[in-house]
């Protein structure tokens, strides 16, 4: 019997989210290591990933119309560079968890080399874009993976 | 005075519509030429630019729930390929205009050299994703640039 | 104990490639569907994930200058359409090993359902972007995986 | 006889550098608005753009190993969204020129609407990917578009 395929390929150790990603050819560009936008997209990944894990069904949520997550400010360093092939962890730590926001801390590593940090803002808006409160069971998602520690 | 700026830079002369594209960071990979994929990008921002010069309002149809185009078929070949700041032209060509379908011919060119092709066929879905007749009006502007030529 | 992240989660049962991946918003465009040119990345991932299997070092060889695998044809059916968080496969068969080239059958399935089928050619070219013939090794690490069957 | 195409689409006015998107399908995801990482990808176009009407030959010194520049930092907010055809402006002003960097201030606007702002620091690396001083002719250039007022 074979393994089951992985494609929610992330998991929490305590309160740190890890997830794995490969650097593929679309993630690179002519200088040969990866295009500084991929960071944003795997970080997207991650959070998917982690909302999947708490049990926010977003798809459905934007689907019915209640609204869904935004990123609302991006603090991002680029520290060294990726190259094809090279293997990944996305580590995502939830800092905060406010009314109608959430704040994470987002690290793409190289074994242990920090390749590009980002500091996240996540605004909670409605279908028009317009933010407001985030669902209850929403936020305590969120609370149940943060530890209120100031980083 | 200055000149306008030019998003939407196609334009037609006879049935050729041309597009202007150039070659930035994003589209290129660790080959250091164009990733196969931002062809279809390409082609896409050719396909909507006609939309628009046609007097076809398709995001207006899918805020309202009538129904866009989709890519259901695409025969593609790469013959040469294009690098960093390299300025090329999409042309486009519709071959025939159906009921429920379009095709059309999309070249990407460099100078007189063709580095991708591709032939094209477009269909027309309603809201649920299921193929339906396309707007009386949307079939008459695809007609008024199509020759009826066998190609 | 937990089970390691997975970012190279391809496998092979038999002839037949089966690879992973998850749609997230990056993959999906205003029509709320998966946007076309994205199945063109995820048969790229899952290619170069069957070039790690088979053993062929295409980084190392596109560093060193060796030539690498491109993409010269593909035909292309868009089936049925996909949506936020759904969890497709990635279906790969190689079809046919040529002294420069390979021809592969590529099959989006989201569970039994077809979604986007794909007939690829690929070449092999030198580092001035023209065709050569592929290393014996690599001629060979295809033909492992190949049955020489008609499709 | 017929405009040009404009595939090199953006102009300076005094030190203020304007250069014009339109949104596509492949900009936007399932919420019906541009994705996030999209503003990065055309934050770059409008500095490659700046790169080449100050006279920097960026691909010609990649391809020499010469260096390149490189996004070092980026602080991004996200004020408001935009949508399929939207017709948009990236305004871009050079802040400060160091001897191994710049700070720009870009903008996404639409009509007089602030969509999207980051300030970028942007570095100088060889072909090693270190930072290197930039070659006195580029720092020149930029010193040319920049007033060294703060903002």
């Amino acid at each position: 019997m074979t393994a089951p395929l992985a494609p929610l390929c992330g998991r929490f150790e305590g309160l740190l989210h890890s997830y794995g990603v490969r650097v593929y050819h679309e993630d690179t560009d002519a200088t040969a290591v990866v295009y500084h936008a991929t960071y944003l997209r795997w970080f997207e990944r991650a959070r998917s990933d982690i909302l999947a894990l708490v049990g926010i069904d977003q798809p459905g949520a934007i689907d019915r119309g209640e609204g869904y997550y935004v990123v609302s400010e991006m603090a991002i360093r680029y520290l060294a560079s990726a190259r094809l092939a090279d293997a990944l962890v996305i580590e995502t730590r939830c800092d905060e968890v406010g009314a109608a926001s959430l704040r994470m801390t987002q690290t793409a590593m190289l074994g242990d080399k920090r390749l590009c940090e980002a500091k996240v803002r996540i605004g909670f808006v409605g279908p028009d874009g317009k933010p407001r409160r985030q669902p209850d069971e929403w936020r305590r998602a969120f609370a149940s993976i943060t530890d209120g520690t100031e980083r």
